[in-house]
């Protein structure tokens, strides 16, 4: 989004004298301070102003001046347009379009249609085509967080006018650190970054130092794909292209760093159930709202687990004390299942786990599942028998950890592999998820065998 | 660790072509070829060849070929023993002493104190002590990734000169777009960005284009915080000072992006309870090495519940139909407590649960486990009514489901608080850790009412 920066100072923030200066309506005295604040912080003070004192600073700061500070403010998606609605439509449009295009896509993608149409049309036509051209990628693809605003020459000309080129680019451009080189058609031909241009004489030809043998990617890729690569690859900025080579764009690190972090905290929420992480500022009520979709659902696994449960009430009747071992055993299930999910998870997040690796992956899950099974249920064998001195309930629920464990493992590792071959996001099969599987699975082993070898027990 | 990369240059692989080359010993051939990868496609084929044949290419690379090849190189930490003793030790002296020193670090980090020292005593005397001065930093902090080859320069001088230096530093360097202005004693006066010397006149006075508002981090400083730091900002590097602010290094966005992806993966595995995630290959073993360790312990947790049930053994033997509900009220607590640990680890990790918050989240979880809790335990009230047809026992399912989310949610969310308050990683509450703290608290509240109301479930 931003800029690859370089704006590297960072003023410490005098909170009060700004606030002050807002209250006392001291224009000059509050722009001398804010306007000294690295955008960040400019962005982290606003955020924290209430709606009359955000309306002053519609009116101190230019467009321009709040494009920055937009650039860089970090709010829940669905807030925006509530921020967009206390300006002047004017002022929000002019705003829009003085940000990095990117940027300015992923705000207008928050909003209503509508909305966003009509900000369109109000503001600058080039700007408004430039956003519009961007619009229409699909989100999470290369095409939805790659910019338009880079620098590109053609070969056949020196260093010396490159750096012309460069100069008179730079303060629109993203980052000056790679330029790319284009032929007529605006088809990629390569890459050269400053370092080159500076380490090379003025009088060097483009072309000879230009890399042809460029790493780019498909305006349609995913953008964990990018992702990926921008990060082996150590690249400060990925070219995008489309499928007859024309530059469309390009994505730099620190949108990158967006992604990741988005990435792996939805895998994490996802794991634990919670469909998109809730900040810490939502009310009860909207927290309930996200979580309770989830726990409905695995209440009516849960009772799923007990209509079972109900089928061996007989055996359970017979045999009170079977009940004791329920969580024990179900519960190290879920664990088991849970740890051989997230690996399995994390294997296909990373792209660790290709074609290749699958049977083996499986094949190593069960022998895992063998090697904790025996261990544990062996363990709990002893434990049982020594604390209630029957030998076979021992057996019975030593043997119930040791086959439960290797199913869950099995279990845990091929559902996100199937999920995931049937182009569902394996992240979806959350732990409580896997846990709720596991728990019907281990608890048919549990009864079914008590209810087979019941004779024993008594 | 790689320099902030310009080598854009991918050449696209061609494996077979490699191989016969190095079977047929035609080392002009290989060295064409391979010497025109990007480093990191070097790092991947040479990952995938056999003893026998990385043996050749200790032969056939120069020292600093294989430094950069080696810079590039994602195996387990373990295995950078085994690969360095492939090789002769003068040669791998050599290449340690050719690589970035923050790489160089890293992988003398991961061998036996002896070894380390063996390839120090042996190699350049200067590279050895760049080396031993960053080996000493602790793990996990600034000082630890941080490197030394950075460019510096003093304020009274003019851009033409800084460029000059520059040009000479350029190959060295890990990057050349920021470069640090420096007062006599070395202390960190400010920054000038590439951006900036290329914009302003060759004549101008670096003096008066430095920003010298900078932001730093301390070398004590964790290494999440400079991650934080460098993506809040979009910063490409970050300097490390010292109490004095004596610039000792600088962090660059690739290393950073590598503490990001560690830092997701190790809070994910933790909620997994799988103690650092293991990659596809290892062996059964060796996986079930890593996961026993918590399979136990929650084994012991479980043997815990199971003699909590044990202690109801009368209130089961008159009423086994409580052994059905088991399972989905412990499951429920589970997962409820799962959803609010993740909120909480996910809040104390992105830095967004300030003091003033936490508070604020408490009062918000339990809001949030009461409207769960009722919502849930109406819902199975309702539902254990029509299928048993006896209230009373839809009433305690219910209630219990209710008193049970309530509790779980907010252990879920304190747990974490309050190993974050104690320093201990609030990751480590993992979700079985909780899930089975949780059962236990929900079979205490389910038979403990189930005793008292006694009369009106017979």
């Amino acid at each position: 989004m931003e800029e690859v920066k370089e704006e590297h100072a960072v003023h410490h923030m005098n909170k009060d004298l700004l606030i002050d200066s807002l209250k006392n309506e001291d224009i000059e005295g509050f722009r001398t301070e804010f306007l000294e604040l690295h955008p960040y912080d400019q962005a982290s003070f606003f955020k924290e102003l209430d709606e009359e004192h955000r309306e002053k600073i519609y009116h101190y700061l230019s467009p321009e001046e709040m494009a920055t500070l937009f650039e860089n403010l970090e709010i829940d998606d669905d807030e925006y347009k509530d921020v967009l609605a206390e300006m002047n439509p004017n002022y929000a449009a002019d705003m829009i379009s003085k940000m990095y295009v990117d940027d300015a896509v992923d705000v207008l993608n928050e909003l209503e249609k509508d909305q966003a149409v009509s900000y369109l049309t109000i503001m600058d036509e080039e700007a408004a085509q430039e956003i519009k051209d961007l619009l229409h990628y699909k989100e999470y693809t290369a095409g939805s967080i790659m910019t338009t605003d880079f620098v590109s020459i053609s070969a056949n000309q020196t260093v010396r006018s490159a750096m012309y080129i460069l100069k008179n680019e730079a303060p629109k451009a993203e980052t000056i650190y790679y330029i790319y080189v284009l032929d007529e058609q605006k088809r990629l031909l390569g890459v050269i970054s400053l370092r080159d241009l500076i380490v090379n004489d003025d009088d060097t030809m483009i072309a000879d130092i230009t890399n042809d043998r460029i790493v780019s990617v498909s305006v349609g890729d995913d953008q964990e794909e990018v992702a990926r690569k921008i990060k082996d690859y150590n690249f400060l900025a990925l070219p995008v292209v489309d499928f007859q080579n024309h530059l469309l764009g390009i994505i730099t690190v620190d949108d990158v760093m967006d992604v990741m972090e988005e990435e792996a905290s939805d895998d994490y929420s996802k794991l634990a159930a919670v469909s998109d992480m809730d900040t810490i500022d939502r009310s009860p009520l909207s927290a309930a709202r996200k979580r309770l979709p989830w726990l409905i659902i695995l209440l009516f696994l849960g009772m799923m687990t007990a209509s079972l449960i109900g089928r061996f009430e007989e055996t359970l009747n017979k045999v009170a004390i079977l009940a004791v071992f329920i969580p024990l055993i179900a519960g190290m299930a879920g664990n088991t299942g849970t740890q051989a999910l997230a690996v399995a998870v994390r294997g296909i997040a990373t792209g660790d786990l290709e074609k290749e690796n699958k049977w083996k992956l499986i094949v190593r899950e069960a022998g895992t599942g063998v090697i904790t099974g025996a261990i544990c249920g062996i363990l709990v064998s002893i434990i049982v028998f020594i604390w209630k001195g029957n030998i076979y309930l021992g057996i019975l629920v030593g043997i119930s950890i040791l086959s439960t464990l290797i199913v869950a493992t099995l279990a845990g590792a091929l559902i996100p592999l199937l999920m995931h071959k049937f182009k569902i996001d394996p992240a979806v099969a959350s732990g409580p998820f896997i846990t709720t599987i596991n728990d019907l699975i281990s608890i048919l082993i549990y009864f079914g065998m008590a209810t087979l070898f019941m004779n024993y027990l008594l």
